[in-house]
């Protein structure tokens, strides 16, 4: 059945009861500052693209663990003011690519920062970021269930405190207007937005489609598809870790980062996406605390709104571009 | 097994004896006289697509029959000289989308043409350019063979001459540098600039990715992919047609145009493409008759070099541009 | 889950508003009447068939438009006097293939008249009519969207109005007598027979299996199989039209037909058919105005009764050619 | 690839060794011997089928081992004079159906015999007669292995047997003339033609569509699918028994009895066929010791040429019927 | 949706009424009657199975209809007084295998007795018993439907007989302790333990996962995988048998079985299993008279609990040995 | 093609040239001497498995870079002498479960030693043991690539030294006889073996079923299952790292360990192996430079010879125990 979540109209008004430990924000808080015992040290190579109308930087600088991340800053040619800012961050698999792969909000007239995600890279476009942890438990293929028996321990705390200081280096750079930076993402993408949006502050908005990494257990419950089945997958395996596989995931759900950011978001959801299913993405979006609205695509899956929803963001982004 | 077609070293001679009817050439003069008589009447409308650093145009002009076709004009923002130009063609089912889908070429400084293809574009992206003319025979869903019975009713006689006339719209723009001007497509793409190249003179350049269109009956014979299957399909049931579609066939197959092409091309090939398989596509280089040089991408399937491939072609247009 | 609908329980009962834009009849009255400015031309030609026990000819009639539709005539050999006469309409993609394809009802003794379907028959048995109207918008592979923007170009208002001739057709050579003339179809047969039984009086019965073409909304949030799924597919692609296409499509709806029926039917309805869902047959079947039987078939899909339910048609004629 | 086994020019030469053990006449005359100790015991019950042009009877008659085999028996109404005759068999997992489901060579002046397959009947049509005998041997689910580690106790045994008396059962019957009597059968029906057509003298032709059942070894090195898979999937499993499995079925291998047969034959193949690769249908063809023609259809799988070769068997059929 | 079945808390109480004819228990009394008129005639052959632990036995005993059933019985090398000890059934397809196949009870130190499944064994383990008898009836392929329109000749009155004098078979051994017999299987060897369970009095207790054979006409509607199935499938051909085939299931469904038992039994469910639905197991579980538990594996499919349960059942087991 | 590879005839004689650079010797001694820094620190506790014919240790040993390997030590209850012993290596994806998952060779009277595999144990059968390296490298989902750019990085130098180190952790244990130790697996393990075999003397046999990790570029090319398709599906994106990847999988090819292997050997190989194709297994074995003997299943995939091959591995086995 394509429409196999919820209908809309309850969609709407789901908000589910967050699962939160009490420790949520003092994990984070100090996760951050053990970061931020590393210096960033940002990066800005010039790149040479063979692109005329931006310029180009090879970027690197100091995510979690004092690793350091790859990523590219692109700008209007000869850009000499401070720019309105997007950072991307990307979808499970894929890599920062090369900069002709992210010239959409550079062309609208935006310094555009790309992060790496540490360890992936090796589907759709490349990536050059390793993740040098390999996690203390046996894992399932992928980055899901890495380190997972473990807040400590797991991937996406390293991959959620690397993106916080994406927007750090994103501001050393003289070309990037701090009071007019835009955080986006799509899926995998969208989760890590919605994590910085909860845990950073002064940010000018936040893009978010079709979001992954929330809602870990229902969608473990009505979708069978990577990469959320990945967990499934583990449970299925590692029988006796299912309570501690929840509790580290808890640490890690966008819902309880929604419930923090005040930055305001344009969000979008497919309601046939059987990748990230509508009732996540709503209970997201529902408990999201700052300025919000969804564009929602009824007759989509994951791909959810592609060039009609960057057609929204282009005019969204403007509207931004203009208030700052 | 995945390396399924001829080995590389083969590949690398592979030339084919080409099924041509005599009349080629004297079909294919008449087919563009009559598409003559209609005037090409290009119009550019300036279009807000909330981009900064580029100005777009909705663009149409009359193809075959006098049916008017959709495309895009992009140009780099401001700019008042002629530019070095590209026109795009596009894969099976694509349509023109919007102009935030076709900023690569238009940021590495080239004026960028799109042309919309008829009937096309309910598949990835959107078009906008209905194909009024449904062919006289029963088909096969798609567009491979509606009118396969008849050359002057084919579905690709309509195509082929709307893109020779997309070069013709193109150069009637004041930026468009008429002395460089390149061709450009992937898959149906890449064999709708192989005919543009066997059909028309003084072009810059092409580039040919994993081009379709080529080698019809060794390819329904080798792979079972769409878009080739729906001829596979259609003899399937239609068995009496056979000699007839092959016949029809014959007037619009990559090779005979390639053959006829002098401008300097860069084609791609994947060594494991399932949808257009190698030894067609090789089938199709060495017939070229023009200077050329051919990537090879060996572990690849019909995405063929993707991110890398553009990597490529912005060198070799930045080259193209600096030759004009 | 195989039972994925409703349960029958509620299907005896499911009765769903009709979605009828006021002009309906309207409309559908000036397209007759459109299509009646053709003269309708019927051509009987003899066929060898090598067939002893029937006479067959080859018939061709105008349909909508002034094109010409091809069909069969099956007859019990050296009959001389009216016979009871069965029209059939044919499923998804089949076209009419050839006379020893058509034999059930003509065994049965009824004068047996095939029309084949435009554009279609490169699906199973082979088709002889092209649809040399290929629509003003860019469209699906498939007929389902070929002119869905607009109800006056949608390609099933020319099928139905060359159904609605077809019958006409039939009438006009001296073997049929008219008074106990049935239309058939299974699929989109059905459909075709259930828009006929809605449009044209005087029809002594309807055979309607496991209808196609009603319910088309719910359709495409229940399965996701074609043909209902090209629309889906269109809709997931031209995410702008999501209303008018559901607008278009109402003029099309099997229901609303069936409301203005008022021949004897017999459906037939399979509980696991994902092709043609049983809520969409029931929402015919309960809407039907006219005498009404329905056969359900509990553990099948879209094959439905098959052979089973041919049995049962044949005693249900038997009964209509007695009573005539 | 669709074009997965020699080529035609190949195939039309092709004449493999033929694997055949000293006792196989000997096989096969004591089976027919101890069959025929029962005796045949044919019965003709009028059934009403509610179809007008022909005359229908159930027809139970005597096979192997006693157990009665059912079928029907189809006849021009009011035939009063034999008639050729086309005795049937079905293919795998097909059942005798209803009368009306077996209409073609009847409307085409034929008596037309049907025989049920014992035990199968529960795909596509359903049958009515049982294989009371399980076999002497743990067995695949399917009829391929049952009672395959012995030529005695294997399936085919039991079913060529009925075949044979199938035809003496149709002799029986006054209508049926004899001099003028054709076996048919497609893929499995055209499996056991070829074995009536080695066992049984005075044919006046035989129909063998895509045989099965012939070249068995080579099958399951070529093909995965079912049915010849069955064969693949036992000795998957029961890995000590290749020898005795492929002993059994040299008893049962199409070549063999091609070679001793002498009525004239028209074959088909499809060259796409992945269910009974051509490989093994020409091996059939080129034994086949009788007068011969084959019709190849070069883009079908399984299906075959369908309703085109039943157009060339009425064609075929007719001069038959002139001959007699 | 992996979690498709209804919610754990529903299905804890989930007790559908049984469907039972009135004469269910004077069938299996006259069943086991008339098996017993063969006399047992257990033969235990020593087997050298290369292993140096236990002792190996080749089992032959007489089951339903005097058929002789293969089997293993295996204990610790030189134990000389009477052991606890677990009765084997088998899952679907399998055979008894070799004697390192069913070591892990043997290493508990339980007499370890294996049943074959007469015909089956040519799936994952090869199995030596034939069924003799194929059934009065068309079958599916599989072993679901043989003989099911009538319980007096359905596949599962032999098995369960077999099933039933399997543990009389091993009580006539020295070295099986009879007050300490359990009986153990998992899918359709849990399905046969339950109605050897309801059948047979003095069982020391049950194991039994993820069970088979119960719930039949549930399974039909929710599920469509093998073997379930293959009932389905029958009915979808054979329509007019429903009626008769749900009856003869009727005596064969475990539920029936449960209601009827004594033992303490360990079941184990898995939420995920797509091929024995959760509802059908708890449904027998729910029905289950003697003393239960049962383990809930929430992420798994029909592995269930796999080595976790295995960990589970050896320290049941080693309770029950203990209390003997 | 389910006889996909060379035939039987070819791979008995097929021994393809070895990629192998000048300094594989010295690479893998400077490994081992890197490793054997860290104190081997064998732990062996013992574990309550509810077994009572074999007592069980829970192991843990250090492997590469200091980390803790976990395993099991199975020896038969009571054992005093040093026994004959089989050290397991794990297939792909699987790791060392419960100790009632290892009974076989236990049982054979042989002290049994399972190592886990770093990083795996989520699929099959659960593992305790992390890979905390993450590689310097982007990687595609699971293991294959995990530090591919590197021979120093690759994961499976962690694995192979490791694994060489179990034998040594063995050793240490008093029950084990080192002069009759043998290593042994299937797939993976049985490519870990392959190279323990050609990294390390005095081991008394080796066990080397279906082995995987050997002909990774021929692999590659005829093959796209799973795992080797990790490598493909890496190089599908990473266009730039195939000649790095190559040269890096060249010091852990099968090939090359096996020429230097010494211990006498029985592999097994499946002639349909999709996974591991048979000239890959072929190529290791004819370059196997110990004794050696290989058993050939015909009609078997990945699964090979399952419980036949264990059949013939306890009779050589026994064969092992008794030469010591």
């Amino acid at each position: 059945m394509p429409l196999f979540d919820k209908p809309l109209s309850e969609l709407r008004d789901y908000r589910p009861e967050r699962d939160e430990q009490p420790d949520f924000d003092e994990f984070w808080s100090r996760t951050l500052a053990e970061a931020a015992q590393f210096p960033l040290d940002p990066e800005f190579t010039p790149y040479d693209a063979a692109l005329r109308l931006v310029d180009v930087h090879d970027v690197r600088f100091t995510g979690w663990g004092g690793h350091r991340i790859a990523g590219w800053l692109i700008t209007p040619a000869g850009a000499s003011e401070p720019l309105p800012t997007v950072v991307h961050y990307i979808g499970y698999g894929g890599g920062r690519g090369f900069p002709h792969d992210w010239l959409t909000s550079a062309v609208a007239g935006f310094a555009t920062f790309v992060m790496d995600t540490r360890g992936q890279g090796s589907n759709g476009t490349p990536g050059d970021t390793p993740d040098p942890a390999g996690g203390q438990n046996a894992q399932t293929p992928g980055f899901m269930t890495r380190g997972v028996l473990d807040p400590d321990d797991y991937y996406y705390r390293r991959v959620f405190t690397d993106a916080v200081r994406a927007v750090d280096a994103a501001l050393r750079h003289p070309l990037v207007d701090g009071s007019r930076l835009v955080i986006a993402g799509g899926s995998q993408g969208g989760g890590i937005a919605t994590a910085v949006a909860g845990l950073r502050t002064g940010l000018a908005g936040a893009l978010i489609d079709v979001p992954f990494l929330t809602g870990y257990r229902r969608a473990t419950e009505i979708v069978e598809t990577l990469p959320y089945y990945e967990i499934a997958r583990y449970l299925s395996i590692h029988r006796d870790h299912e309570e501690q596989v929840f509790r580290t995931l808890s640490y890690f759900d966008g819902m309880n980062f929604a419930a923090r950011a005040t930055a305001p978001a344009l969000y979008s959801v497919a309601l046939m996406d059987t990748t990230c299913p509508p009732s996540t993405v709503f209970a997201s979006y529902n408990h999201y605390a700052g300025p919000k609205d969804i564009k929602v695509w009824p007759y989509n899956k994951h791909e959810g709104g592609q060039t009609f929803q960057t057609r929204e963001q282009l005019r969204w982004l403007r509207d931004i571009a203009k208030a700052g």
